[in-house]
């Protein structure tokens, strides 16, 4: 078993850089708190005797030798970046757990034939530059490098000079490495482990989403002095869309979801009829024939609202990946680490995209997730216990003793 | 007649103050740019021999003596503040305009009677610091000089700090100052002058507005991971408000309009179902009756809203006025002013909330319009031609030398 209270520890050590305005984080991708978080998780793991490389794109990996130097590395990680107003624990366990099962080998004294690499890849989130999982899609050959350093945050900075900022570009090729597997653990983010009493859920599949980036172009006026017969409001438009994305998620129950969560609009004055808005819709489902039709039923309900206010619009995708089914040899590995270890498991669906998700397109790669508190993520009150941290590391320690041969 | 080239090019010379983005203006209410309009405004009324004094909110006053020093004067004026992407005429024509007949009279060497007091208002927009037409309401006792000076823009800053900062704190009680009467020539914002091809819009009544400021509290949570009925959505809230204001305005036709022009999207991230949305409701109409039952009938739909999808709702006043009419007497002095000089005019109503609104309250007030190009205002493509600000400030002048006594 692994080190829990070690674990913690580490757990609350980085929680101190970027904190958030309310208990949890905002420690954004590629912001000087993003740096300096990077530079503890360097130094704790070349305090456990790992060697660090980092790629083009900023994604790090620390490795430690295995005993056959012709052997594939197993992989572990997930990402330490979090959301402005985010949690703890969404990305920094499945890293931070990764290290503490180094750790924990390096206690024991235990060789594994393969070399167990510790991976925190950049931008997960996809908050302050979509999509999500940028670098880890990069490296699965799912975007150009080229793509992905152009991207812009809000205020038109662009991901590649923001990355050699803060001054993390390495020197290796992205996508160069080959894995024999790759294990994330991470917190579920949703309700149902916690709702069933299971500690540890076996993730055997992940939704698809479609992220569509939605610009309606109205006319700016005066909200006092323009007729409504004269109105063009990109605002009203913005909101009938709102609406129904989320009568499609609802047709589509179960295993749909749908909001909108990002929205801009210009100029935003109290009296001045909204000129242009800029919105993001999220939709998603386990389903690829729910995926498609529902994504078909946003952008012809978008482009049916827009015609009947007057109004222009353009669509843009800005992030997609299609329902993952993960590696059933390693699914089948983790639900036995579960089984011996004693703790409550149940097969689960993951909701939120993760950067396995991408890696499971170049290598067979599975997910162990644990409960959170009321299901809430994306949020500074995302809570886990330590227990519950624990055993997702002690699995995520049996799966790998196992797929690195020990 | 007045100099219409001279008029046109001090517009012109006060519109590089504070450049928009796409050929308008950004001259919002306490900010540098505003202060340096104030300056110019300053040297071009001294220079034509009038005296300057600032009340403690900023309210300009540029006196040009009357012949009989007992007598009450005539002010004229309106707002040099600008929307953050307004137009270069909206407020700036009604003082450049009573600047200009300043000018005249002192070319023709005319006297009057009464002292002519050239008027510029802090804070009519609203935009920056909510309510609009903020320092008249402060003149006409309608606020309290702190509840205005406690204003707060979207940053957080203070009014009464950002007025001192710029250097605008005179040393005049606010409202002290007795009137005879007050005209306020402004562009229309809408499009009826135009459609109807007239010159002239005698204005004898304004709409009656209220401002809401409504704040939905949710739950912020992961747009995957979320399952539906576990959704507190107060995105889905404001969207299915901002339909019903619009739905309101619209079963009021005509006379009744109504939109939300600002949100605000908390935490705005693409995959954070939103937690806090605050966005402004304006509604307006030139009936009583009509205003108070849409005010009603929003109040009512947006806890209707947040009831049935578990948002906390409060809603806030952040600005109101009745509707207005104007003194009987000086709308017939305008009429007659344009008739002589031989423009084309209508009776009209003010869509928009002026100073002259609230002024109505204290001293016989009237308002001269002049078109727009179609209608459009609070954009930084607003037009008028110079014929059109020409014959408004005409019309200014002969009521000037009528009320004022020639
Ligand atoms: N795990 C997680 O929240 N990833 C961000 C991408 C997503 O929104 O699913
Ligand atoms: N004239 C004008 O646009 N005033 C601002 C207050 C309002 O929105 O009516």
């Amino acid at each position: 078993r692994i080190n829990s209270a070690r674990l913690w520890d580490s757990l609350e050590e980085m929680a101190l850089i970027g904190p958030g305005v309310a208990g949890g984080c905002n420690r954004q991708t590629l912001t000087d708190a993003d740096s300096e978080g990077r530079h503890l998780f360097k130094r704790w793991c070349e305090a456990a005797g790992m060697t660090m490389g980092v790629d083009t794109m900023g994604n790090m990996f620390a490795t430690r030798a295995g005993t056959d130097p012709d052997a594939l590395p197993v992989y572990m990680g997930s990402h330490l970046d979090t959301q402005p107003t985010g949690g703890k624990y969404d990305g920094v366990l499945g890293v931070l757990g990764a290290l503490e099962v180094v750790r924990t080998m390096n206690d024991m004294g235990v060789r594994t034939r393969r070399p167990i690499v510790v991976t925190n890849w950049t931008n997960e989130e996809g908050a302050r530059f979509a999509p999500a999982m940028l670098a880890s899609g990069v490296f699965a050959g799912i975007h150009t490098e080229e793509y992905a350093k152009g991207r812009r945050d809000l205020e038109g900075k662009v991901f590649g000079e923001e990355l050699a900022r803060i001054g993390w570009v390495g020197d290796e090729k992205v996508g160069a490495r080959k894995m024999h597997a790759m294990l994330e653990l991470h917190i579920e983010q949703g309700p149902i482990l916690e709702a069933e009493g299971k500690t540890i859920g076996v993730v055997t599949h992940g939704q698809g989403l479609w992220w569509l980036e939605i610009t309606l172009t109205g006319k700016d006026a005066h909200t006092g002095s323009t007729p409504m017969n004269m109105r063009v409001n990109a605002g009203l438009g913005m909101a009938r869309i709102t609406e129904r994305v989320h009568q499609i998620a609802m047709s589509h129950q179960p295993n749909a979801v749908g909001a909108v969560g990002q929205v801009k609009v210009f100029p935003n004055s109290r009296n001045v009829i909204p000129g242009t808005v800029v919105f993001t819709v999220d939709i998603r489902s386990p389903e690829q024939g729910k995926l498609d039709a529902m994504k078909a039923e946003v952008i012809r309900a978008a482009h049916a609202v827009a015609k009947e206010l007057g109004l222009g619009c353009e669509i843009e995708d800005v992030g997609h990946f299609d329902p993952v089914t993960f590696d059933p040899g390693l699914v089948e590995v983790v639900r036995g680490a579960a089984e011996r270890l004693g703790y409550s498991h149940m097969d689960i669906v993951s909701g939120a995209g993760h950067d396995a998700c991408w890696i499971n397109r170049v290598a067979p790669t599975v997910m162990i997730m644990c409960p959170c508190v009321d299901g809430l993520s994306h949020n500074e009150a995302e809570a886990i216990s330590p227990e519950w941290a624990a055993a997702g590391t002690d699995v995520l320690l049996h799966a790998a003793l196992e797929v690195a041969e020990v």
